[in-house]
């Protein structure tokens, strides 16, 4: 986890068969290129084989270049990430995403009113911890455009009534369009994005809920939790899809909580968590490090 | 939370209303008692008061008595129990349940076929950890007769079919009336008590749930979870209510699980998990520490 | 925990006696005041007993005043502070520290470079989390003036070198006297406060170090840990004392590690330990909740 | 993590050199085996390469055999051991260890007079959770004679008195030699190991320490952390070595205690945290995931 020079991060899925770890490994290893993890996962019951490997790829002139010479050679990148691409999906007959720690997402937060989440991934951001780049904050409200601006960020606006919602969509969709953006995190963004929204978009939100899903899905998750009587709360940091809440989940904690805890304490202990939650999340997307299946993840951390 | 001597524990609850600390407190005080631990809480949402309140008596024959001599003179603690009751119910109008340390509930384990938490409470017992007398286990399977047998304790068959359960019920009643047992713990035991069964046994049942409830409640909880993808899998001591896992919750905990844990996995880790919550709800409830109102608990730990 | 109205209290530790919850209790009760919380503990070993209460006074108009109206007549609440603390101290024998809920402890966080628990107390500052005013930030470094300006905060630079350290207490003594800071807060402060200082500053000064203490004290933490091979790395909120990290504890909290963590990785891991633990500890103090004896504390959470 | 076939278990350790994965994997490959788990790590400053691999080898007769055809020919798995053991240690220069599923590792527990961790680890004994045989019950009392028996455990005294130290130590080895002992667990046991009894037995021995290690080394660590005042008691498995509490760590936890737990409390606690620790780092030891270098461990797991 430590600082690393210029590599490409391949996540695999598809049918197991034998031999998958050697002939990637092998076909890297016959390129010059130098693996730096390689970890993989199989589901028995369902014969599926996950596997991410990250190596740092040898280049036209000869001997694996160093993380400077590779920033300036990002065509050889860009060529060694398409080869591998090809070969994973011909050959290995995979599924296969693939990164290249040249290559920074650019990345999109939607926030409401609350802004905890906000502030905790924006000051991770300036500390360095994200492999990605903080494009633009867009809220349905206005509370928060002198918070976001005072970081220097662009603040858009782009307000939602039942009326209006499918019109803010398209504005939004433009917007994301404009910026190359290819990940949403919603950081307590209170609107549900519609299945149109989610699919004109085509690239990942991460979502965070305040509940330790499934429990206590839906509205005011902490009222519920509440009424319930329930000795821990928790948080979940899911990808968003068009059923809501129901997402492949990427992480969830808790924390405990007694009978002393009113609603109001309930909130304010979450924050802790949800902050925390939607951190990791973004933080293992961004790394290359989460895989999607079916409604599930494999996370490679 | 160390040894302590010959003491009376109250849990009062009512409507709150101005002085209940300082009466309770005061009451004990003027007959020469000595508070040990005096601990409440206000729900200020429903208006509520509650409160345990843990105290050695003064005795007839003059200075607070010593553990030892107070274990003589059975017959004081009695008098000052059903004092401290009256006193509790007509004067401050509270509800009230009273405990003696000289008093050793009797308790019940009923168990199936998995015996991680039987094995775990028995420990327990033999380590002196429980403030109560373990009399018998009870189980509609013969798979622990030996094991239970082998700890020098009563085994009771009583094998349950759809045809026969009202009859196994009657059977199981009879014995805890026998046995003047008043709590039963469900120790990983996979029959449904009836409703019909709870009213008439009318003392505490506590059943470990293999989840965090309210998820996954119902049936093969760690395949649901499985299924789920979620990466916290719980477990839940529920006091059980004619509404299947929907009884007030005493206690729950998580671990963590990753893609890597197949169902067979979870319930193995699980396993841990299911001992170390219902062991800690069955030292609560016999420690005299959880008040019940509701669908709620109030744990005083 | 919810919001309050106007209340005192009372942290009464000394010889443990009989009667002390009755007769505090009866005091306040007597007085017309309204106990919310009594919490006490006895250290048995040691014939210590320890009390947190807090009440509503009553006030000379008759009926409990409500807290808008408590806040109009702050020279009643003084005045009750005082009595009790007399009886306390004159007829219970006790050590009493006594707050108003009306008083909002004044605090200085002192800072070098890092950021983290600097940003983090401040936006829970501005997210109304604590019972106290956050009055000015002193750094021996000019790395976060900008920051602290930022969110419209006073920022003083005080340098410090070998030579100049006793000048630069002076300085920093002046100017905590001039705010009247009745807290300082050390958030990744990296200089060594001397036993001078802390006697001639004469309140409390919380610490943050970066690891599960007494483990790894003293300089490079998270270097010593890498070193040894722990499983866990730990942050610890203590009082700061002429003994350098040998203070009593407020709170401690841990976070796993596996051989795939750096040092690097520890520091980046570590931030979010510290954060949490030191915001927890600044906000139990604020609140009342620490007493401490010796060289350790009293938590009523 | 679930139920598995027969299977090659090798650990690698050397220093770090480009296609390490693609050579072992490749080599596997070759030979008709099939790769289940390859997990590897870099330590980037120390240069040296670690990696577990567990692969189900092909067999003389063809295509990969199933479990229970591999139970029948165990020569072969012994051959493919020898065959992969030359090829790391001669060809890739790597040092190695070479478990099989067909070999189940003779265990060996030390016990005093604590029973808790005795208990436990015997149970998951029961349970099936572990990839060994556990031969033997070696006590320095008589104390758990009786509970060892009634498992069907072969219960050995071997008193231990400052005078007969060596003595006894020597009745120990030539036991654990007779019973071909591959690893000692000490539960609670309470005699120091000399330096020359590790080095005589020449196999791992396990301790679990009841503190966080390195906080509370030596004797009475409950005791410790009380006279300190944390707010966490820990327990801490590691290897033994001829320095006390200072071997390479394979497992840490901990628990949150408060100012209510006196010294009795912390070892009732602490009670559940040792047996938690010790039962996962005997676990991991005997599934071949802990890989010691230097005094630290890499734990694949």
């Amino acid at each position: 986890m430590s600082a690393a020079p210029a590599t490409l991060i391949a996540l695999l899925h598809g049918p197991d068969q034998p031999g998958l770890v050697a002939r990637a490994a092998g076909w890297i290893f016959e390129r010059g290129g130098n693996i730096l993890h390689a970890d993989q996962h199989r589901d028995r019951e369902a014969g599926i084989f996950f596997q991410r490997v990250e190596w740092e790829p040898a280049f036209a002139g000869g001997a694996p270049a160093t993380a400077g010479e590779q920033l300036m050679r990002p065509v050889n990148l860009v060529a060694a990430e398409a080869e591998f691409e090809q070969f994973a999906r011909d050959t290995l007959r995979m599924n296969v995403r693939i990164l290249s720690s040249a290559d920074r997402p650019r990345v999109a937060i939607f926030v409401s009113k609350a802004d905890h989440c906000f502030h905790d991934l924006v000051l991770r951001w300036k500390a360095g911890d994200y492999a990605g780049d903080l494009v633009a904050v867009i809220s349905n409200h206005t509370d928060l455009a002198d918070a976001v601006r005072g970081y220097g960020l662009a603040f858009h606006h782009i307000p939602i009534a039942a009326a209006t919602k499918q019109d803010a969509e398209d504005r939004q969709l433009a917007l994301l369009r404009d910026l190359k953006v290819e990940l949403v995190v919603l950081a307590r963004y209170m609107q549900v994005l519609s299945a149109e929204f989610l699919q004109r978009f085509g690239y990942p939100v991460i979502n965070i809920h305040h509940s330790f899903l499934p429990a206590f899905a839906g509205g005011r998750p902490y009222h519920q939790a509440h009424a319930r009587g329930v000795k821990l709360i928790g948080a979940t940091a899911h990808y968003a899809t068009r059923d809501l809440d129901e997402g492949p989940i990427i992480h969830q904690d808790v924390a405990q909580v007694t009978h002393r805890h009113g609603v109001e304490d309930l909130v304010r202990k979450g924050r802790d968590l949800e902050k925390l939650v939607l951190a990791q999340a973004v933080q293992w997307h961004l790394e290359g490090r989460v895989l999607v299946y079916g409604n599930k993840t494999v996370v490679f951390d």
